[in-house]
């Protein structure tokens, strides 16, 4: 058996921040797997099949890397940012647990990349410097009472956020809510970033404050932070810095 | 003015997880500035000067950084894994803000990494692939009742939680009450990983429970995971994987 299965992070966008290591297996590759918008960003070549799947996929797409891997392709699975951050890697290992025995056999590595979590912070500063936590905001595939709940919780341990998924066409309500409820817990002064399409050339970086966010300032390209009780920003020539000091009391 | 600053991450520990971008940073810059051990892995060369310093001296460094940058230097501030997760960036902005008003004109770029936090994650599959949260574990510039109130927090939230620096020779016992909370809010069945040196030649993964662990698993070096309720184990030839499912109820 000489296939392997390789799920990587390709970074929120820039060519720049993919790692040699990424770029090293995706050279080896026989076959990329993915969704549509991620697999076409990496260049075709001849000898390999770039095979790309639409959203809400995950699962067969996992299967079908993973079959390709038992027939002996070197399987390049691909997500943006990192792959272990809401994406492609906990769904290649929910098809693994729940498949073929002889999938368990495979040899399956996970080469992490630049989250958008990561590079979003990065481009105001160092809004995740202390403590924090990381949501995904789809109810999709949890109860939105869930969602509400880690909200108020992560509010009360005084944690900066960080929000995937804040806001698709088929669930625009559920964003707004979320504004609510963290204007209650954090009140209106509250930082939130709004960083769209970090690394990329439609990049746009948004500062302001929980009373004066709006849900429309989010879409799916959105990473969202919300600073702590602790966070500052810092005025000066040019775009703000915002950051969180690495001490708490 | 043709100085800059960039403060940057070198990942983990291995070359093959740097970005070009981080590299090329490196390459353009007249001086390189941080802890020792962190400056030794950036390579001399003729026209770079590495300033190294001790650890605890992160305030200090940052305004050398600083001024240099403002001389006309170009300067990169280095940090293990990602600067801007319990690393230089947040410094550099606490000494910005409180010193000389001429550095809030400097050109300053944060240029990501992959965190210790990441490289664990996929060192052992997808722990962290539901929401999470990531707690510094050191009291030395927070109180350790409010380090106990984000554990208690976040078993209630049922987030996967990443720990950094979880023990250090100057405070052994902080660990062991980290354990004793965890074991009493989440079960002794709960997993936890003990990830240490990820991605250097000293590398070593350690899977088990809350109830098997003990304080001398883990050191400054270890990166420390403690999956959620939802978190599953997946036994295999080889090395078992871990993840957390992508749903919750």
């Amino acid at each position: 058996m000489s296939g392997w299965l390789k799920i990587v992070g390709l970074g929120p966008g820039s060519e720049a921040m993919i790692t040699p290591e990424v770029t090293a297996a995706l050279q080896d590759a026989t076959d990329v797997v993915g969704y549509v918008p991620y697999v076409n960003r990496v260049a075709p070549r001849a000898g390999l099949v770039r095979h790309g799947s639409d959203n809400r996929e995950e699962i067969r797409r996992a299967e079908h890397a993973l079959q390709l891997a038992l027939e002996g392709h070197r399987v390049v699975v691909v997500s943006s940012g990192d792959p272990g951050v809401f994406a492609m890697a906990a769904a290649v290992f929910e098809a693994l647990e729940g498949g073929d025995a002889q999938w368990r056999r495979l040899d399956i590595q996970v080469l992490p990349g630049i989250s958008a979590m990561l590079a979003a912070s990065a481009s105001v500063g160092a809004p995740l410097g202390h403590d924090f936590c990381c949501i995904n905001l789809s109810d999709n595939l949890k109860p939105w009472a869930l969602i509400e709940k880690r909200l108020r919780l992560a509010a009360e341990a005084d944690f900066a956020m960080a929000f995937y998924n804040p806001r698709s066409k088929a669930r625009p309500e559920g964003f707004a809510r979320t504004l609510e409820v963290l204007r209650e817990a954090c009140g209106s002064d509250r930082l939130i970033i709004f960083a769209r399409a970090v690394s990329s050339p439609e990049e746009s970086i948004h500062v302001t404050t929980l009373g004066e966010a709006t849900p429309e300032m989010a879409d799916m390209r959105t990473l969202v932070i919300v600073g702590s009780r602790q966070t500052r920003l810092i005025e000066r020539d040019g775009a703000p810095l915002v950051y969180t000091p690495r001490s708490a009391d």
